[in-house]
């Protein structure tokens, strides 16, 4: 499937339902915590654990980042085999750019969970984001795995949710329930990241559980389509962490086997439509936003142009910042789309700006400004750009650039 | 050559020398002038004409935006037979997205010219910046373009300069002399463009004149090889206009041929050293810049993977709003490389900021914070990338990103 799936949400919803204020522990067979063990100074929540009460089939997607994370080339290799009990996580330290010792340590930081959980240390993943180029403090980590292992609970999600975040503003979890082969499956997730944008670089992480019955490849397939979708389109600065991590486990709980091609469509659903919500609240969460942008480009005959083009115009500044001010400039949002290395008919392009017409063939439309304007001043804008040569679209979500978000990244003192 | 020629300007000025306060009439055989024509409501000068006294062999190099302004398409139609006489620019409209009327407001712009200067219409080139999507104010042109054509004058280069600024602050031009065969030649050229970042698009234009006598293929051979190195290598705001525009007229008055390998490099090096100072004076000029920005790539096996990866760290919002506020916080400048989607080795990176040596084999080096804070709150900032994996490098300028660049383009009504 390459087609921009967002549009079906109303569709999908028919498919499932949410559980409201569940996350990570909501399907069968997890357990989750979140405790302070003394990395992040204001003594707030820093440490997260995540346990199945088995081993599940599981898969991951990491940051393309020539820069990886001592954590991320530790998952790469662990989730290679499609198995994975646990997932440990701190914020507050990125354990990146930390060298040969930085390897050492998330080794060390999976052996302990997996010691304290009485499994084997293949089995443990492990995923770090704050602060690039400092140490692990192990001490605080060597206390607090065990305290995070104590507190595991059924009902742990929302505690783990919180521990990992950075400079979010709130945490961020779903949860949904549908039915698969005539028994009840769920899927729970938790994610942080302002998008990339904090001032030592946040990382974007989510952990994704499910009591589907599912393999490790089928899952592995779902997941990059879902990632695809949904993390790889956003964007707050077009910059990309050393640290990014998608995982998702499956317990097999339920005992629903998603086998038959009808199930795993319904199955990837809904992976994507739990990447994509959580993808949008990363952006509304965006540092200095005070709106968010949805771009949405059509009419093009292949999906990978389309989104090409969509972060093109999602990450232009003078489009970011126009929109901030509520400023109906259609010529930067064109100009913005005419540079993004894709050949088009710039005399057939339609516009939608807040949805109003305001390009067709290539040219202005008379259009009210005033009206433009104000409908530019929502919380939520939509620009929709029709190029229409084919039957590809793509959507990504940004939010506006503010002065806030210069104050917030310029007089950060390391 | 593909080499990053930026560091041998101190070579390259023992080649010639600058012309102090001359521009695009330095050179034998041209005249230029700067009007008000009305397009601009300040009533500032806003059309300028450029003529040779005879026909010039010419080259052009023009935006790769889909959507390419009314004269930027005229231009290259006409400049592919390699000759021209005159170049008429008028500032305040852009001419772009304007569809048929705007293709005849082009054409009708250089045949008035044309008439006036007594030569072929085909010899006539066209330029227009400034706002985008509205029809040009022809009435204005045609009182304005006999204006122009009367006050042409050997010493008409400042006043030509003055009349295609839209939101600079200061006009950019620069001339040189140099021996060639034996002859003094000289080289001249203005230039426009807060570097694409003005509140509707500012464009970027350049016209540069010469007495040497040159083919138009080795004109345009040239002029690509300097705008792939001075142009192609500046950033705002990663933003590409829809007019972008550089024009090379070549009188051939001085009598000097540029044939042989050697004077050919020299004419080479001097046009890369005379766009060079104009993209960095358009990056200094860039709105809200407090500092300027020059991000050296070294160690690379290709060129463009070289200037891909500068490219990546000069377009970093994290980086552009740490230098603003003066932050040594490398961890983005690593994290911006390593997305720029070329592929290398991090355990070899070493990075230097302001001079001060803060990674090296990939793992923070211990450095003074406090010192580095100083060393950032200077004017121009050097960031020194060296993947030690190549002999190539690349060179990129940019500027600060500041609140004010964010309350400039975000405020304007159109």
């Amino acid at each position: 499937m390459t087609e921009d799936s967002h549009e079906h949400d109303e569709v999908s919803a028919l498919l499932w339902h949410a559980l409201e204020g569940q996350g990570v522990t909501a399907a069968e067979g997890f357990r989750a915590s979140g405790v302070a063990c003394g990395l992040k100074p204001s003594g707030d929540a820093d440490l997260a654990l995540v346990a199945g009460d088995r081993p599940c089939t599981a898969a991951g997607v990491f940051t393309t980042n020539q820069f990886k994370a001592a954590p991320v080339l530790l998952n790469q290799a662990r989730v290679a085999c499609g198995r994975a009990q646990a997932v440990v996580i701190n914020s507050g330290n990125a354990n990146a750019c930390t060298g040969e010792q930085g390897r050492r340590d998330a080794e060390e930081m999976g052996a302990i969970a997996a010691r304290e959980l009485g499994i084997a240390e293949q089995l443990v993943l492990v995923a770090s984001t704050g602060v690039i180029g400092r140490p692990l403090p192990m001490e605080a980590l060597r206390a607090g795995i065990p305290a995070a292992r104590a507190a595991l609970s059924p009902d742990g999600g929302a505690a783990a949710a919180r521990a990992i975040m950075t400079t979010d503003t709130r945490p961020k979890e779903l949860a949904l329930e549908m039915e698969i082969e005539g028994r009840t499956v769920r899927v729970g997730a938790m994610a942080k990241g302002a998008a990339m944008i904090g001032p030592c670089l946040a990382t974007m992480i989510c952990v994704i559980t499910t009591d589907a019955d599912i393999g490790a490849r089928e899952l592995d397939l779902a997941l990059r389509w879902a990632v695809d979708r949904s993390f790889n389109c956003i964007t707050v600065d077009g910059d990309m962490s050393t640290n990014d991590t998608v995982l998702a486990l499956a317990s097999g709980a339920s005992g629903a086997k998603v086998r038959q091609e009808g199930d795993r469509r319904k199955f990837e659903r809904a992976l994507d439509f739990i990447t994509a919500r959580l993808a949008r609240a990363m952006v509304a969460d965006g540092e200095g936003a005070t709106k968010t942008i949805q771009v949405r480009v059509s009419g093009v005959t292949e999906y990978e142009q389309a989104r090409r083009i969509a972060m093109a115009v999602a990450n232009s500044p003078l489009v970011k910042t126009a929109i901030y001010g509520a400023d109906p400039n259609w010529g930067r949002i064109l100009a913005a789309a005419g540079a993004a290395g894709v050949e088009f008919d710039p005399g057939k392009v339609e516009l939608l700006l807040a949805g109003i017409p305001v390009v067709g063939a290539g040219a202005m439309l008379p259009f009210d400004e005033a009206r433009a304007h104000a409908a530019l001043q929502q919380k939520e804008v939509v620009i929709d750009l029709d190029l229409r040569a084919g039957p590809q679209s793509a959507t990504v979500w940004t939010c506006d650039l503010t002065e806030e978000y210069v104050r917030v990244n310029a007089h950060y003192t390391t």
